[in-house]
């Protein structure tokens, strides 16, 4: 069985990690995926010699998909560009705002060049508003749309969320817009030029900060505790060997915590009746809860609570979540042998279709790898012409 | 113009933030969206009574939906929903794993009754593997994906990100699935079943830890430097009035940078020469920049920064962030009143497509007030049916 988008044809021009994930989505989704990279490669390729942390970043970004180098600063790099245009479906990138259209390939001419072409941007601040030529990297969307201010312990610093949310939020927004305008195409045939902005593509995280806010209570960061502060126990809590989730979402789930971690006498604590008892004294809740689970190990508080059906989880280190065996068992994680890079773990695309039609994966390509099969086969240059073209920079 | 998924219609079954986040999506871009909620509310709609605090996240991730009550336990509950379903293009759900088959509403049935229907899922770990049936919420997902164990200082306890990302997360992929679905069933004629796992949609956000970890480095949370470490200066910095998010991205940003902070002499400094040079000198040279940047306001460093085009960020709290000029210039935040609720800030769709098709904003319904659209006009029961399965709680 094919995949579903099978037949769609995409031209790549993203970089880093919010571009090329929407990408790599469209690609494991069976679509026609070049990528197109500056004869030097997009910036975290060309990052790889000095900084090894950055292999495994482009392989798993980048896989199922074909590498093409193109100089679109050069004239004839910019009529491939156009002839690429003219044979695809989408064109996905992630430059700042303007740089397209500063080198000739704004929508006003790819829409005349390819009626159909779905042209998708993703910046930091969208296309207009006052902010749209703020530089933007994931640290400065997580400050500016609150997240940092609403992570960390109230006592301490703010620190960023972990990993790159904004970047990964608005790829998956990026992705959602490309798909939507392609679903509508089918029906009017035209193409549309769709974007989403890195700090609009957040917002909605700090749902609960905002409806405490809204609901004239505070909205700042409260550690591990739930955003609005409604539930209790909702913490991390000292395991004998580390950290342990806990959220009792009701009285219910909170009667199955104490039997579970033997201390049903809780249960008549008069300080921990209600939810509304048990918010109004978290802090004395929390050093109680956490006498108890400092006692046991992570895994055996983790089991016990998976029985009594209470939402719990062990804190897990990176390493140990490369290794998970539920995502291996199910595929979302897969072991190649990556032929530029060697070993390692990559994720597969989150969206299941059922019905088998998973694409086969097909590790990273290359710098300029489908040169000649997209300039010579598709496109029809001669290879004296793709000779030519490489010793001049063009590709 | 009409919205790009005008004639598409979607029943939602889903609660809290991940699937009505999709669903609004939806709802945003034009599809007729009918919430389904079972006759006492949805999960946090219940909660609105007691807990103020969710009235602004229900509104914001239910806006122009349609409301209908629905006892899916009983008989006639049962036999509604499979009409609506003979008319419907999308269903979604993210009840725990199994559910939905439970009540006889599997996909196999719905298949069977709707080819054309695209059924689609988000739970927390999929719907096989050994976690299936693990409970999940934002936590338990940000615990076992390592997203907490990468957030937080090296020397103080780990913490989990602000807000809510892996619902969001898991509710973009669940949207991206959806439309892929119903872009391949133009071709084919054919519905499927789509399914997201919330622990699958966050695992990518890690990949600067997992590329650091796959280079031999250690993958644990620091602070606000960055993923791997490798760029420098990377990292929040004290300011005289709060705190501010600088990244230097390549040796041309810290030239900028020294410059713009009326440091020139630091670019002799042997220490900060180089990117290797600052990576080394880490410690250091936060301690160098941190001096510098508590002297001045943070807004005076950012606009100091914007000019010389380095990544930059004051730290905003949330409030700030509600009343941001640039969202609500760019109509990705809205003034509304809201008939039930009152004055609120609510967010629209981050999805943009050009050429004027926001479809107009309408606030969230009351509960069950479609009952009567939906049941009399749409499926065509008497006025009398109505009130008689209104009285008997099948609605």
């Amino acid at each position: 069985m094919p995949g579903p988008l099978e037949g769609v044809t995409v031209i790549d021009l993203t970089q880093i990690y919010n571009g090329p994930y929407a990408a790599f989505l469209m690609a494991q989704a069976g679509a026609r995926v070049i990528k197109v990279e500056p004869p030097g490669g997009e910036h975290i390729r060309r990052r790889q010699a000095k900084h090894k942390a950055t292999l495994l970043p482009f392989a798993m970004l980048n896989a199922n998909k074909e590498c093409v180098t193109l100089n679109l600063k050069s004239e004839a790099g910019l009529k491939l560009m156009l002839e690429l245009v003219s044979k695809a479906d989408v064109l996905v990138e992630n430059f700042a705002a303007g740089v397209l259209e500063r080198l000739g390939l704004g929508w006003d001419v790819l829409h005349k060049v390819n009626p159909r072409l779905i042209y998708a941007s993703s910046t930091g601040f969208g296309s207009d508003g006052p902010y749209k030529n703020y530089p933007a990297v994931d640290l400065v969307v997580q400050a500016l749309s609150g997240i940092i201010a609403a992570t960390g312990y109230p006592d301490q610093p703010p620190v960023k969320a972990g990993g790159a949310p904004c970047d990964f939020l608005a790829a998956t927004h990026l992705y959602s817009a490309i798909v939507t305008a392609l679903f509508e195409r089918a029906r009017t045939g035209l193409g549309r030029a769709v974007e989403v902005s890195m700090l609009e593509s957040v917002y909605m995280t700090l749902t609960g900060f905002l409806g405490a806010y809204h609901a004239g209570g505070k909205a700042q960061r409260n550690g591990n505790r739930s955003g609005g502060g409604a539930l209790a126990p909702c913490n991390l809590y000292p395991a004998a060997d580390g950290w342990i989730a806990v959220s009792c979402n009701n009285d219910k789930d909170w009667q199955a915590f104490i039997i579970a971690m033997g201390h049903p006498e809780a249960g008549e604590d008069p300080r921990f009746k209600t939810e509304s008892d048990r918010v109004r004294n978290m802090d004395e809740l929390d050093r109680s809860v956490g006498e108890w689970t400092s006692l046991l190990p992570k895994e055996e508080i983790f089991q016990r609570l998976l029985k009594a059906r209470v939402s719990s989880a062990p804190i897990r280190e990176v390493p140990e979540v490369i290794e998970d065996p539920h995502l291996h068992a199910r595929g979302a994680l897969k072991r190649i042998d990556h032929p530029e890079y060697g070993p390692m773990v990559v994720q597969t695309s989150p969206l299941r279709f059922r019905g088998g039609n998973q694409v086969p994966y097909r590790p990273s390509h290359a710098l300029g790898a489908d040169n000649r099969e997209i300039y010579g086969r598709m496109l029809g240059l001669d290879e004296a012409v793709i000779e030519k073209y490489a010793a001049e920079g063009v590709i």
